[in-house]
């Protein structure tokens, strides 16, 4: 009974609330000078102000204090799966990255076109950064490739970046990288670090094999190197953990399939937060669950562009009355990690986050930024902990113990 | 030396200090609307705002954020035994809860009464609700039934409820209810879930072919059904992990079964708060430690009953001068977990909870509730870690480390 959920299947209810999991990729940030205000606080943000005086705020870590996370362990903490426990592979990310249907047997590695000289060393690791359109070309070239027993599948991702995926029954997932991370020097050959990879590691080198056949007249881009070799991981769905019916609503492909990894349903988002906002309306009798997933406060933020993040962020919050219209019984508005645009990358700090439903306990909170959610009901939590208190206030959790 | 009480057995410190652990069951609440007092903030508690001048506050969380314990885990947190790591059977709490003096080799089963129809099928799964003194003479009945190599303790709750307790060296309690948990259908087999508690599983067909025969003309009380079926769990004493003689002072049953389970001395509390307060006097010599519960802010929240909680609220308060003036080295004022009358259930909100010693860290608080607990030094904190705390005010816990 140590673990999340192996508490949740045992305590999960169900009943027809709704949660809706509001995110702002990278929401949370730093003011451009001391005790000047954040994004967030410069922003106009009526619709999420009016929400935290009838919600319990808080601040989230995604990961652990001073521990910077990623898109996949951002997200994975947000739908309560530890962070530290599911690691997510880099070629598994990236293929989720292209909306590729990843399934639990496929291995997935991240490839990156090359140049090879005449003695077999690698001349460029990026093949002289060749367009979208030649990487793309080159790709359906490589998806012609045969391996007996086994699927082959490659996908173009942009320039010289491309994603394999093996399938068939058995394969292990930890190899090393081919990339030999310099020039001057051969590829390195897919060394297996278990038994169950040593498989994989052959259909690796057939495949790098052909491939050298398939590129030879394609200078500079005549062979490439393999990176972040992995498998799906197994990942208990949210059906499972929660009892959740579960859709994902995310415009942009990586977050579709963080949620597919979880067995979210994944809908048609279109391109807009309206689109996003007419999709929930229209799905909302299907699903006890929804994720909806905005992407331009982590953009922005990374181009380091304040005063855009401010803008996008109160188009975030033009978006809510499109959820709150709805009346669920349990609003979260959270984001996955920040992303201040002070550092033009994500970073570590805690993550704004409030919880909107009946059951809260009110805090004096009256907007939503990270000054008032430091002083919020919640107080410090971790983000993996968000799902039981949704689940909680949507009543979906039986009493532990008598 | 990862879990608690690793550390408090290497580093606890005889000397004469005093702690007393003042617990209102089910302290926390919420207000009726947002914006409005909590049970807690609502009523007039003189003697806890004195105490919290003094004091330092925090909220503190049962179980896990949005976990709502039952009064055994959230007793269990507050003893400083991980609520997680220690699992407390339901027949175990049943037993405890009539006061039924459990030992290390006692297996403990929650007992419905049912009616069987002539086809052996459960007609009704509580017998008709048999009124209460009509059980309690059935359970004497059963009380006779006699298993070879077995002690078999039989005793009655209230209406169709009871507990069976069975006794002897090896037994097993892992054993499957025979509650089908429906009607039209016969009543389960007792099916062990390991090699241990095969014998108890048999142990546990001749009760109920027994009990058969005993009852055949008792309709519609005419079986039984088995449920929550446990074994006293194994759990470190008080003086062990902490080296404390400690003393519980509670009216109500469950509580002193709570408190027996760590191996406290269960001390006569009399009915009412003055009596409990006479006994914490009359005992104060012989004892380190003090556990005194308080049920009505439970019950009264249990009941919906905002303005009977907030009376509640208030008698606790009045009986904080019985502590005090004895004039403890430390005082710990908190609750089991949360029972918002809003809500009329426990809940998985964190609790307010204050320590007053002479080494406290004051904070700015004045008064005793949620929104002074927010803000409190305590912080937000898991209650296992509360005990840790209690002993290091007392000074009774050594350096770790040099």
């Amino acid at each position: 009974m140590a673990d999340i959920h192996s508490l949740t299947r045992k305590l999960q209810r169900k009943n027809d609330s709704k949660i809706v999991l509001y995110v702002a990729d990278g929401i949370g940030g730093l003011p451009r000078e001391a005790g000047g205000k954040t994004e967030l606080e410069a922003a106009h943000t009526p619709n999420l102000d009016v929400l935290a005086q009838r919600a319990t705020l808080g601040l989230s870590t995604p990961v652990l204090p001073g521990i910077t996370p990623g898109s996949g362990p951002g997200h994975l903490g947000l739908f309560g799966y530890d962070p530290l426990k599911f690691d997510i592979g880099r070629g598994v990310l990236e293929a989720l990255g292209i909306d590729f249907e990843l399934g639990p047997n496929d291995v997935a590695v991240r490839g990156n076109f090359c140049t090879i000289d005449d003695d077999g060393n690698i001349s460029d690791r990026r093949a002289g950064r060749i367009a979208t359109e030649i990487g793309a070309a080159l790709c359906e070239k490589l998806d012609t490739i045969k391996i007996p027993g086994v699927e082959v599948f490659v996908r173009h991702v942009k320039e010289y970046r491309l994603v394999i995926v093996f399938r068939a029954e058995g394969l292990g997932g930890e190899i090393e990288d081919t990339d030999p991370q310099k020039i001057g020097v051969p590829p390195l050959e897919p060394i297996p670090r278990d038994d169950a990879s040593q498989g994989t590691a052959e259909i690796c080198k057939e495949f790098l094999r052909q491939a050298a056949e398939v590129l030879q007249d394609d200078h500079p881009a005549n062979l490439l190197t393999m990176r972040g070799i992995a498998k799906m991981p197994a990942i208990p769905t949210f059906e499972q953990v929660y009892g959740l019916r579960a859709a994902a609503i995310a415009v942009y492909p990586m977050y579709r399939g963080l949620a597919r990894l979880v067995s979210m349903d994944v809908l048609d988002a279109g391109q807009t937060l309206d689109e996003q906002m007419n999709r929930l309306k229209a799905a909302w009798d299907d699903y006890d669950f929804f994720f909806i997933h905005y992407k331009y406060t982590d953009s922005s933020g990374e181009d380091g562009n304040f005063d855009l993040k401010v803008q996008r962020t109160e188009d975030f919050d033009a978006g809510l009355p499109g959820i709150t219209s709805l009346n669920p019984e349990v609003i979260i508005v959270t984001g996955d990690h920040s992303t201040p645009s002070k550092m033009k990358a994500h970073s570590w700090h805690p993550v704004p986050t409030m919880i909107a439903a009946d059951t809260c306990r009110f805090d004096a909170c009256d907007a939503f930024n990270e000054s008032q959610c430091l002083h919020g009901g919640l107080g410090q939590f971790e983000a993996k902990h968000l799902m039981l208190m949704a689940l909680a206030h949507a009543g979906r959790l039986e009493k532990y113990g008598a």
